[in-house]
């Protein structure tokens, strides 16, 4: 391998997915993205990781020490490299949009919930927590691998170029409770950041829609108001 | 104080409120187990922690040093220090039952979840994650102080005790679809660990209910699941 891997920072062209599931989520659905993969001494495969690896022509290492400078904290077996990717949209299907995210735990479950609901397509509007990062990819145990991603610098580039999705922003103070809400067949539900959720200019780009609760919490933690919107937008399709 | 404070370990009978918010709640809804508060010498009390601690007759000091032992990964400004308690259920409200959760983030984000929906009340089976363990108290951002919890041995010490509570164990291969479920007045919600779910002899203690999905992944992230089941037994309450 020429290139020196190195502690992930964002402004990398490549990433790492830490832990034998996410690395064979990469070899399965990303393979030409994969560039390499390190396993610790200790790693027994009983998954297929080096089958694929073979199969598909990519570079293994056994590597103990690299492995834990790599993810120090994480104290994983076997770690993949991959090129960093973008992705274009699904112009017909619906659509999740995330306004600014900063939490990769949250993102990374978002992803998993989405895949769990067969939405493969997520939006990411202005800047925030970076998708790619080993530790989204990990929290989304390899979903990230599975779904299509694409950032954009406003909400009105989005739209000017997915402009037949209905969009369904969330809010506090939401027009439609969740339960009424239209449900339109091609839609695009819409969340903002885990601490200031949309700003109110959001409620006039489509139908806002609120998650009825007590007042007893400020809001929902952002991972469960998606999965609670996703539910009750596709339950008739389960 | 007379105790020397320690990072904490799951045996002490004491625990930590870490950050200010979790600190505000624990002294607003469980004064009388409050036992100290540390600031760091750069804290700025806007939210009123410096005036519940002198109503309650709370020991306050200013202590970095301290803080920065007993949560060197949080780079908190302030931690409270409380007695651990346990609570009775109440018998004729509905409850949230985990069987063996091993995970304090998901254990934190459910308890706020129930909060969001107006459910108190949280039954633990067996072993699992310390609800009480400052990281689980942190995710929950305070809301451990405002729900009653109870630990349970076994399934069977929870429903001699609560009888009267219709069960509905989640599994993924439960019998109904969560939008067709009954629906009771007064139900438990059950939900398994985060790796194995709920073992097969659950689907006889009551109506098991499965959440639809797609077969892209293994099974939806606790926390997601429960308020997935939490939005649908609730929605017509608000």
């Amino acid at each position: 391998m020429q290139i020196v891997l190195k502690s992930y920072k964002k402004d990398f062209d490549y990433s790492y997915s830490f832990g034998a599931f996410p690395t064979y989520e990469l070899l399965s659905a990303r393979p030409s993205d994969a560039i390499a993969v390190i396993f610790g001494s200790q790693y027994h495969d009983d998954g297929g990781i080096e089958r694929l690896c073979m199969e598909n022509g990519i570079e293994t290492q056994v590597n103990d020490k690299l492995l834990r400078r790599l993810s120090p904290k994480e104290n994983c077996l076997v770690t993949g490299v991959f090129r960093k990717f973008s992705c274009d949209l699904s112009p017909d299907v619906p659509h999740i949009v995330l306004v600014n995210p900063s939490n990769m735990g949250n993102l990374g479950t978002i992803m998993r919930t989405m895949l769990g609901f067969s939405l493969h397509d997520l939006a990411i509007i202005g800047t925030g927590a970076d998708i790619l990062d080993p530790k989204s990819v990990r929290a989304s145990m390899g979903a990230v691998f599975r779904i299509r991603h694409r950032h954009f610098g406003t909400i009105g580039e989005y739209v000017s170029r997915y402009g037949t999705h209905m969009l369904y922003p969330f809010m506090l103070d939401g027009a439609v409770p969740l339960d009424r809400a239209d449900k339109a067949e091609l839609f695009s539900l819409v969340f903002g950041n885990e601490a200031a959720g949309l700003p109110p200019e959001y409620a006039g780009i489509g139908q806002s829609v609120v998650i009825p609760n007590s007042t007893e919490v400020d809001s929902l933690n952002l991972s469960v108001a998606v999965g609670i919107a996703v539910y009750a937008f596709t339950k008739n399709r389960f």
